[in-house]
């Protein structure tokens, strides 16, 4: 995907706690010398998908395709340092009855954040989004 | 800045019915060989900043800083074609009394949507957003 490729992208740690992808600010700036909007809502999206895809993956479905349905985010604070995402499952649900959803019906839903903050712990960037993961032939 | 220049997008036209952005599906494309949905949302948002940064050009107030401050997006169809984004200001606002704010007061809001269809007519992505436009020493 070009422009992910041209956002740098690195893909960080995965846990219990979430996801998280780091791109340089160097890679993601705006005509104001701080982070791109556009990149900022890229990271949290990638980051939240990334982290639904690869907890079916762990589980045998790593031929589920995850697609974003809709997404909310808030642009609180201008970043001057590079962009570090960090996605969660929204703590409503769980990823157990994610994975059973889709191993029974091959289609299941998921609500995750992300946010990404600046260098003295402020969030920058928030993210709400619903994602859908389906059977590739589904 | 380094991601936009990756979508290779292209200004279209401005006129009262908003302000066209588009961006060929080669540059955008992601592993399904549809349009990545990081680039739909960008487009889309660039498009809304975009317009109210021109109208605010037009009216003598190139140096404005325009940001987006919220937004939502809808991903409804998968997009097999060239990116074409139209945005326009909320029918509940209107261009006089943002430009009237910003002239008195150094900051006016806008609301702002955006689409990007199918070439069947049917919306691929929607997109609603806040945006602030600041005095540049504001």
């Amino acid at each position: 995907m070009p422009p992910v490729r041209a956002m740098q992208l690195e893909v960080g740690d995965l846990d219990e706690q979430g996801m998280v992808l780091r791109a340089p600010l160097a890679a993601n700036v705006n005509d104001k010398g701080c982070a791109f909007g556009g990149s900022l809502a890229g990271l949290m999206t990638l980051a939240a998908w990334a982290h639904a895809s690869a907890i079916l993956d762990a589980r045998g479905f790593g031929d589920a395709e995850v697609y974003v349905q809709d997404s909310q985010v808030r642009y609180l604070l201008p970043l001057y340092a590079d962009l570090e995402a960090r996605a969660w499952l929204n703590p409503e649900q769980n990823w157990t009855d994610f994975v059973r959803a889709f191993a029974e019906r091959g289609r299941a839903r998921a609500r995750l954040n992300a946010e990404i903050r600046c260098p003295d712990g402020r969030v920058a960037a928030a993210f709400e989004g619903r994602f859908v993961a389906l059977r590739p032939d589904g």
